[in-house]
C-alpha cells in the first residue's frame, strides 16, 4: 500500500494528457440532458467527486444510480438523453456492469472508467477510459482513486467545463501531506469517535477516508455531509470524538467539546482539493493501522475484488 | 416521544386518503420525466424511499439533490421537465426551500410535503401536502416520519404507480413491534459496534435506525447500502458487532463472528415494509436511550428545528 501511495506522483503525472484525450473521444459531440454515475466502494466517492463537477460546473443533473433497482427489482428505469458513466477500479463489479448495459441497450453514451478494460464492466461500455496505473495490489485502492478523481476532472472538462489544468501532484506535495498526517494520528487513535465531514467538492474525502480508516486500521469513522451532520449526528459530539473536515467546518462542530483537525493540502482551486487531500487520507489509515499492528496490504475479512449483484 | 410514537396508528389511519387526495391534486397531469427530491436528516430518509418508489414502480429518473450546488457554489442545475418535491417536517429548512424555489422558477411543478404548510419549505412551493399529524414536540421524529414515508407511497401512487392500499399500521402491530424491540435492546447495548443495513426499500429504514439510535441513545450506529457494506465496511465485523438488517441479510454477514438480529415486522407487500418496521426502530432508540439514562426527549446537543444552508 505504501509503495502504491507513493507511485501517485508518477501515475498522476503520466496519466492526465491521457485521460483527457480518451475522455474527449469517448464524449464527443455527447449534448447528454443528464448524466448517469454507478460505482461502488471507493469508486463510489470518485463518482461523488464527478457528481459535484458536473452539476456545479455544467449544470446537467447527475444521479447516482441505485443498482438494486435493477439488480434486486428487475425493473428498467427510462433516463432523458444521458450519458451513463460507470467506474469500476477492478472492473469485476456485477452490478456497475449490469447498470451500464442496460443503458447501452436504451441508446445512451456509456463510459467505463476503470484500470482494468478487458473487464465485466469494460465490456458492458461502449467507451473506455483506462486508467492504466499498472497493477494494484493492496486491497485499500490508493493510487487507482486518485486516477479516478483525475479521470473524473478530466471528464468534467471533456464535456464542456470551463476548469484549469488538473492539479500536480508532486512528491513534495505527497511528502507534506503524509507528514501533516503522522502528525495527527496520535489524535485519531485516541478518538473514541472519528466523524469526517466535507460539503460539495468536500464530500468525496470524507466519505474516502471514512473507508480507509475502516479498512486499514478497523477504526469506527462516521462520513457526513456538514449540512447533514446538524441534522442528528452531532449530538454524539463530546470531548471523546474528533471531527476530521475537509471542508469549512461547521460552526457547531467549532463550538463542541470535540477535537477538531480541519485538513486541506494546499489547493488554490477548490475543484483541486480532492486529488491534493487523498493522500493524506490515506496515509492516515496506513499509518494508524500500523501503529495498531495490523497489516493495512490485507485487512481482516477483505477483499480486492468486491463482487455485489 | 413514547406518546407521539404511539400516535402513528392513528395518524396513519386518519391521514391515509388524505394523502392520496393532496397528491393527486398537486400531481394532477404532470408528466414528468424524472423527479428531484430535497431533504435534510430524516425527512431525507423518507426521501430515499419515495426515492426507490418512483423508480422501481415507475421507471422515472430520480436526483436526491445536492443543495450545496445551488446554496454553497450558486450554480443552477437544469433539469429536464422534473416534478421536484421537498420533504421537511418543520418547513424550516432553507437549503431545502431554496431549491424547490428555483426549481419553481425553472418553471417545474413543486411540491412541499411538510407538517407546517405556513412555512419556509410550503411557502417556497407551488402546491403542500399537509402531513398535519398534530405539533411533534419530541426532537426525534417519529410520527412525522411515518407520516412522510406513507405521503411518499401516496405520492408514487398518484403518479401512476399500480401499488395496493397502504398498509394499516394498527396498535397490535405497533405493540408487537415494541415487544420485539425490548427483547433485542440489550443486544444493542452490548454492542461495541452496530451497523444497520438494508437494501432498496429497506435502506430507508436502516438509515432512519442509525439516525434514531444516535439522537435518543448516543449509540454509533452506522447505515450502509448492504452491497456497499460488502466493499470495505465489513472489515469491521467481529464478535463485538452487531449487525440489524432490514432487508435480506448478506451471506458474508452471516458467516461472520457478528451478532445479527434480521428485523421484519410482517409486510407482505415489500414497499409496506419500511412503514411497518419503523416504530421498531424508533422504540429500540427509545427504550436504549431510557436504559442508559438519557432524556429521548431532549437529546443533548440537537433542537427540533435545523437550519442548514
Amino acid at each position: 500500500m505504501e509503495r502504491e501511495l507513493r507511485e501517485q506522483p508518477r501515475v498522476l503525472a503520466e496519466s492526465a494528457a491521457d485521460y483527457r484525450l480518451q475522455a474527449s473521444q469517448a464524449l464527443a459531440a455527447a449534448e447528454p440532458s443528464m448524466v448517469l454515475l454507478v460505482a461502488r466502494g471507493s469508486s463510489d466517492n470518485a463518482a461523488l467527486y464527478l457528481r459535484y463537477l458536473i452539476e456545479v460546473r455544467l449544470g446537467l443533473p447527475v444521479v447516482l444510480a441505485a443498482p438494486s433497482v435493477l439488480t434486486v427489482y428487475g425493473r428498467e428505469v427510462r433516463y432523458p438523453p444521458c450519458v451513463a458513466i460507470g467506474i469500476s477500479q477492478s472492473g469485476e463489479a456485477p452490478d456497475v456492469a449490469a447498470v451500464l448495459a442496460r443503458a447501452r441497450e436504451q441508446g445512451h453514451r456509456t463510459l467505463a472508467v476503470t484500470n482494468e478494460p478487458d473487464s465485466l464492466v469494460g465490456a458492458a461500455a461502449q467507451y473506455v477510459l483506462d486508467l492504466a496505473t499498472g497493477e494494484e495490489r493492496s486491497v485499500a485502492a490508493t493510487k487507482t482513486y486518485t486516477a479516478s478523481l483525475l479521470a473524473a476532472y478530466q471528464i468534467a472538462r471533456a464535456l464542456g467545463a470551463d476548469l484549469p489544468e488538473p492539479p500536480v501532484l508532486d512528491d513534495e506535495r505527497i511528502e507534506t501531506a503524509l507528514a501533516l498526517a503522522d502528525r495527527h494520528v496520535e489524535a485519531v487513535r485516541e478518538a473514541e469517535l472519528v466523524f469526517t465531514l466535507g460539503r460539495g467538492y468536500g464530500l468525496a474525502t470524507a466519505y474516502e477516508a471514512a473507508l480507509k480508516l475502516m479498512e486499514c486500521a478497523r477504526q469506527v469513522a462516521k462520513p457526513y455531509s456538514s449540512a447533514d451532520f446538524e441534522h442528528g449526528p452531532k449530538a454524539l459530539l463530546d470531548k471523546r470524538s474528533l471531527v476530521v473536515t475537509f471542508s469549512t467546518p461547521p460552526a457547531s462542530v467549532l463550538s463542541s467539546r470535540a477535537k477538531v483537525l480541519a485538513v486541506g493540502c494546499g489547493s488554490a482551486v477548490p475543484e483541486h482539493a480532492p486529488i491534493l487531500d487523498a493522500p493524506f487520507a490515506q496515509w492516515l489509515a496506513l499509518s494508524l493501522g500500523r501503529r495498531l499492528g495490523l497489516d493495512p496490504d490485507a485487512p481482516a475479512g477483505l477483499r480486492k475484488v468486491t463482487r455485489t449483484l
